[in-house]
């Protein structure tokens, strides 16, 4: 049969390339075409966008997100824990007389129940400070590299940070490309988080925040150190992260994801400035791909924050509904 | 008699013409050409030139500048101290019942002399506390542009933000046209600097470091706000100096400048860096143009600091050697 006439089929051709193009440029590609990746997709234009009437500079377009349920997992407990239980496998070898002290024996034998329902988080408190304090920041962020450079989740069997989020990857450097400045506010570590975050996510250090432990200056072989101290001078939690932000950012954010009752304040600090903003829960909805919690977990607890979500226009991202994929 | 050949003549304009551009582009023009210029710029050219064995990424280019003393003065007693005496008559028009508080009253008698002799750091932390909490961080920043915009010096009789030292702008300027991340790390409250040395200093808001009062997060008619706490979260001085740089830049500086003992660690972190860098401290010489007092003040001590610097290679700026002009 006849073909196309050669100056239309070209057209035609011409279409097909820009079409996948498009695809391949298209932002957010893990996200499902849903009312979320709109919502966020209409939102960065807003006050990115020079002729928008909430047009937002970039030195102020700030955005915050939490960590653990936000950027990577917290099942079957915080990363952070297992980091913990690690070094405290790591130190046992040396310490011979913990081999009597049962707190630390749980921990050994990871026996996460036990350590939540008769340890609780004072005995969790106080396995932190054994696994974290007495070493210089230096020395603790060579450990926490080398933990993540070998561990693997025990039930995806992924190395940690293999398990972040791939759409909120993209988020993130849709953001970047969009000249935001783009803050971790976690609960976690602030030295735990900046061993690996900054090479993860793509963000400066100094972009990375989280709780503090108190700190000590001391000459070793004539060269200043910082010891991280068992004491925590500041947890970056619940009322703590509008805190952090105002100290560390100084300025509101337009835009913050958390997951957890325990980032409502942050996102209300964010609701609470003067132009345009989005804020978001990560909701944990597929117990196929990761896991499915809110109200009655007892890591990452989302229940007050569900309540107040739909008046506060806050966004409930679905992860198995608006996620394609969850992992890289 | 017989003038230049024309060709010749335009030629001896251009060099004139370019002598003269040339002196209006030479970098830190109020400092004279001594020594302490030339290291400054000896040591910008090795770390920012490519092909240079010191070169520093522009990510790594951290500078931090102490402020009382090193960017503006600190006589006859701290700009913050007067500030706090200022709010302290303000606010004593609305409490009659202070008439009786002997304390309250030599604050706003501003005898500087019995507050320090008869009610010591304690009495001064009390005065502190009475100026400067119990307001929204909203409230205190407005209070505080408010005082600058309006306070004069009692010495000088000119505005505080016109006391900053002048071949200090010259150099963060100057550092900033090189790539340079500038940090104000002060003992001076975060809040108080803020309000101010964004603007004064060009430099942005989450790079201007301090103290940190505690916080607590409120709402008030439906809108969250942070309070200031009486209590102190974080003293910033000597040791909490490498802290702060720790914690809130993340890296360590290429450059440091003091002007007292308590800026010691912070030279000290960043002279342990890998490597090249220059620590300074301003020594104030000039009894005439500002004030000279190093290892006897009351405010700015600057003792220890003497011993340490020449076997450390700290560079000492003479402000009346080095500096042509003190003020803008």
């Amino acid at each position: 049969g006849k073909t196309t006439e050669p100056g239309l089929q070209e057209g035609l051709d011409t279409l097909a390339l820009a079409d996948s193009a498009r695809a391949v440029n298209e932002p957010l590609p893990s996200w499902n075409n849903t009312r979320s990746r709109q919502r966020i997709l209409d939102f960065v234009e807003a006050v990115t966008s020079n002729t928008s009437p909430d047009y937002v500079a970039p030195d102020d377009r700030i955005a915050v997100f939490d960590n653990d349920g936000t950027l990577w997992p917290e099942k079957p407990t915080y990363f952070q824990i297992e980091f913990v239980l690690y070094r405290i496998r790591q130190l046992a070898k040396t310490h011979p007389e913990w081999k009597k002290d049962k707190l630390i024996q749980a921990a050994i034998a990871r026996d996460l129940v036990k350590l939540r329902k008769k340890y609780g988080p004072e005995g969790m408190g106080k396995l932190m400070a054994i696994a974290q304090s007495g070493i210089t920041t230096d020395d603790f962020e060579k450990t926490v590299k080398n933990w993540i450079n070998k561990a693997k989740h025990p039930v995806s069997g992924r190395r940690y940070d293999a398990m972040v989020f791939q759409p909120m990857l993209e988020l993130i450097d849709y953001l970047h490309e969009h000249d935001f400045k783009v803050y971790i506010v976690s609960g976690g570590g602030i030295d735990f988080m900046r061993a690996w975050a900054t090479d993860v996510y793509g963000i400066p250090v100094n972009r990375v925040l989280g709780s503090l432990p108190d700190l000590k200056y001391e000459k070793v072989n004539g060269k200043p150190v910082l010891f991280k101290e068992a004491d925590i001078l500041f947890v970056n939690n619940a009322e703590g992260k509008p805190m952090t932000i105002h100290r560390f950012i100084g300025k509101k954010p337009v835009m913050a994801f958390g997951n957890s009752d325990g980032d409502i304040q942050m996102l209300e600090w964010c609701s609470s400035g003067k132009g345009k903003t989005l804020s978001a829960f990560i909701h944990h909805t597929d117990s196929k791909r990761e896991w499915a919690y809110d109200r009655q977990s007892h890591v990452g607890k989302l229940s007050k924050g569900l309540d107040m979500a739909p008046g506060n226009h806050w966004m409930l991202i679905d992860m198995k509904k608006d996620w394609k994929v969850i992992y890289p």
